[in-house]
C-alpha cells in the first residue's frame, strides 16, 4: 500500500551503523558466514529428538527460561558440563553455564559489563571479524598481537602489554581463539597457553577464550582449555553450537564462575534463549552428539580439499595458504597486486561473496592481502566453479596471472 | 571446584544494574512474569508441526536466518501479513514484518536506533515495567500520560506535547499500548486513536505501538491498529506469540516500512532469530493459530474470573480494579496503608511474587498503591491460596482489615 513518508532522520541516532540493503537472497557462490553443510544437517534425529523432548517437558515452554532458570535448559547445561569435561578438561557445575543465542551474544554480554567507550581490548591481529565489530561499535580501543602457527604469539603479547602498563592503560581483557583460530585455523601450543596465562596474571587481566570450533578438528583432538589450566576465575570460555548442529538453531553458551556470571545475567534480558530449541538440543547432543561429530568433521574435511585442489588449479603458487587443523574456513594471502578489498566487491557483482582480509584484521595492511574462505556450505561443484570465477576477476581486474584458469583451458 | 578468585571489580563498567542473585525456582505463588497457563501450551500440536516443518525445511538450519533472509522464516511473515490484515486492518507485505525474539528484542532495537541519553520518550503513566526498565537504561527521560478506561488521554498528551514544545524538546516517539493496555486491561477507543495519531502529525512524532496482548481480548474482537490508522509510516507496530502460544518460544515481530526497517536490521545482529522456532511457530500457526486462541482465551478468563473472586472474597472493598478486556493481568489498587512495594518484599520472603505499581509506573504515588497480578500460570488452587496469604500479610503488616479472611474464618 503506498503510503505517505514520515521523516524519522532529524529522530536517529548519529552512531548508527549504515542501513541495511534489501535482502536478494544468498550469493551463487557463498563463501561467507558460518552456514553448515547443508547434508550434514541431522534433520531425522534432531526431528525425533524434539518429539521426545517435546512429550516430556514441552509444558514448560509456559514459562520464560522453561523451568530451571534464567541460566537456561538444565538438562542442556549438564551436557555441556560433562562434554566440557571430556573434551576440554574443563571442571564446572551446570550453575557456571549460561545458554546464549549464539557466541555473539556471549561477547555482547561480556562487553556490555567490561568495556567502556575508550577501553582497551587486546586480540589477535587477525580475528574474528564480528568480535571486531562488536568491539569497535562498544567505542573500545582494539590493540592486535600477532599470531603464528603455534597461536597467539605471547613473546608479542608480553611486548605489547609492557607498553600499554608502562603508558598506565589496563586492558579489559584478552580476546582468543585458541583452538582452530578465526581466520587462520592454528592451534595455540600448549606452552603458548601457559605462557598467556602467566602473562594474565601478571598484568592482572581476564582472558576471554572463543572456542567456537573446538569440536572441528580433523583430530578430533585439542588440548586443554584456557578455562580448564587456569588457576583461578580469570577466564570465561565461550562455545556454540552454530558450527557442529546448526547455525539456524541460536545456542551457544558461556562458561563463567558466579562473580562474572551473576553480572552477565543482569544484563542478559532477553527472556531466555529458545525454549524449543533447547529442549531439542538437550535432547540431541545427549544421545547423539559424540556419534554426530566425526560425520561433521568427515564432510567438512572433503569440503577443504575440494577447496585447496580449486586453489591449487586455478591460482597455483598465487595463493598462499597453511592448511587449517579444523573447522570452516581457509585464510588466503594473495600477492600485493590484489587489493582484497576491490576483489570482494568485484566478486559480489558476480555473486561470489567472500571475506576481505581487512574485515578479520587489525592490521589494514595485513588484511589488504588476505581472504577467507568459507567452505562448509557450497557443495564441491559450486567451490570449484567459484574459485574458478574469483581467479578470472584475479586475472581480468588486477593482471594476477600470465595464463588463462586451469578450468578455461580445458574449455579452450 | 575450589579456585583462586580473580577480582573483576576494578574492570567492571560503573553504570551496571544490581548483580543477579541466584535462582532458587519459582515462587510458590508465582504472580508475576508473562507466564502461560500449562494446560494451554498445545504441545501434541507444536510437536506434530516441527516434525512436518523439520522434513519440508530443515535443511535449511544450515544457514544463518533459515534461507529467507534476515527478515525472518518468510512463511512465519506470510502468516503474520495474513493474520494482521484479517484481526488489526495492517496492510503490509512480508517485507515490512521482522521477527524477533520477543517484543522486548523489538523495544531494544527501536531504542537503539531512536534514543540517546536525554532524549525524551512518551510512555502511559501506567505502562510494561520492562519497557520502563530499558529507557531508563538508555538514559532516557520518560515523560508519563495519564491512562483511563478509554485508553491514552488524549487530552493530558496534547497539553504535554505542547509543554514539551514550548520547552524545545521533540520526543523521540510515543509508547503505548492500545489494546489490552499493560497493566489496565483497557482498550484505546476509536476516538483517542484517532486523536493520538493528530497529535503525532502536529507533533511530527512517531508512535511504537505494543500489541503483545492484542489476541487475548475476551471477545476475539479488537479495533484497528495504530499502523493500520495512520496515514504515513510513522507507527512502529509490535506483536508477539508469548502470551498467545508460549513465552518459552522467544519469538515475537515488528512490523515498519523499510526506511526503519533498514535501520532496525542493521542494529539487529543476533545470527537471526531461532530457525527450529520460527519453523515450528510458521508451520503450527498457518494450521492451528486461530483454532488455538479461543481456547486461550477461555482458560485466562475462567482464571481471572476465580482471582477476582479469590479478590472480593479476601479483600472485600479494600482491593478496587476494574474488569480487564483480556489478557493475563488485574491492576488492583489498594488503600493507601499499604506501601504496595514493602508489600512485595514482604510478600516475596512467604513465596508469594507480586510486581509492585511502582515498577509499572512513572509516577510513583500512583505505583505506591497498586500491585499487578498475573493469573494466567497459577493454577485455580494455587490462585485462591496466594490471595489468601497476600490478604493475611496485608492485615498482619498494614492493619489493613479489622477481621480474619474468608479462609481464616473457614478453618475456624
Amino acid at each position: 500500500m503506498a503510503r505517505n513518508t514520515f521523516d524519522f532522520s532529524g529522530l536517529l541516532r548519529t552512531d548508527l551503523p549504515a542501513a541495511a540493503t534489501p535482502w536478494t537472497g544468498f550469493p551463487v557462490h557463498n563463501f561467507v558466514g558460518g552456514h553448515n553443510d547443508q547434508a550434514s544437517i541431522p534433520v531425522d534425529l534432531l526431528s525425533a529428538a524434539v518429539t521426545r523432548a517435546l512429550q516430556r517437558d514441552g509444558k514448560f515452554l509456559a514459562n520464560y527460561s522453561l523451568h530451571t532458570g534464567p541460566l537456561g535448559y538444565r538438562p542442556l547445561r549438564e551436557f555441556l558440563v560433562r562434554k566440557l569435561h571430556a573434551s576440554a578438561g574443563i571442571e564446572c557445575d551446570a550453575d557456571q553455564v549460561l545458554i546464549v543465542s549464539g557466541s555473539l551474544q556471549a561477547l555482547d554480554l561480556i562487553n556490555r559489563i567490561l568495556v567502556a567507550p575508550g577501553d582497551t581490548v587486546i586480540t589477535e591481529q587477525m580475528t574474528y571479524g564480528a568480535a571486531l565489530t562488536r568491539l569497535a561499535r562498544c567505542g573500545a580501543n582494539v590493540v592486535g598481537v600477532p599470531v603464528d602457527a603455534d597461536g597467539l604469539d605471547t613473546a608479542a603479547l608480553a611486548r605489547t602489554l609492557e607498553r600499554l602498563a608502562r603508558e598506565g592503560v589496563r586492558p579489559k581483557y584478552i580476546y582468543t581463539i585458541p583452538t582452530v583460530q578465526n581466520p587462520t585455523g592454528t592451534m595455540m601450543s600448549m606452552a603458548r597457553r601457559r605462557e598467556l596465562l602467566a602473562l594474565a596474571v601478571q598484568y592482572e587481566l581476564p582472558i576471554v577464550e572463543d572456542e567456537c570450533y573446538c569440536d572441528l578438528t580433523w583430530t578430533g583432538q585439542r588440548l586443554p582449555a584456557l578455562y580448564a589450566l587456569a588457576q583461578d576465575d580469570r577466564v570465561i570460555h565461550i562455545g556454540s553450537f552454530s558450527k557442529t548442529i546448526a547455525s539456524g538453531l541460536r545456542l551457544g553458551y558461556l562458561v563463567a564462575d558466579w562473580p562474572i556470571q551473576r553480572r552477565l545475567l543482569s544484563v542478559k534480558g532477553d527472556g531466555g534463549c529458545g525454549g524449543l530449541e533447547q529442549l531439542a538440543l538437550a535432547e540431541f547432543c545427549t544421545s547423539h552428539f559424540d556419534q554426530h561429530l566425526p560425520m561433521v568433521r568427515k564432510n567438512l574435511h572433503a569440503k577443504l580439499q575440494i577447496l585447496i585442489d580449486a586453489l591449487r588449479r586455478e591460482f597455483g603458487a598465487a595463493a598462499r595458504f597453511a592448511e587449517p587443523l579444523g573447522g570452516i574456513f581457509l585464510w588466503v594471502e594473495l600477492p600485493d597486486t590484489v587489493d582484497t578489498s576491490r576483489l570482494t566487491e568485484l566478486a559480489a557483482q558476480q555473486g561470489i561473496a567472500i571475506n576481505p582480509g581487512i574485515e578479520w584484521c587489525t592490521d589494514a595492511e595485513l588484511g589488504r592481502r588476505h581472504i577467507r574462505i568459507c567452505y562448509a556450505h557450497p557443495s564441491e561443484p559450486e567451490i570449484r566453479a567459484g574459485i574458478a570465477a574469483l581467479a578470472r576477476l584475479c586475472r581480468e581486474q588486477f593482471k594476477l596471472f600470465d595464463r588463462p584458469s586451469a578450468i578455461e583451458q580445458r574449455a579452450a
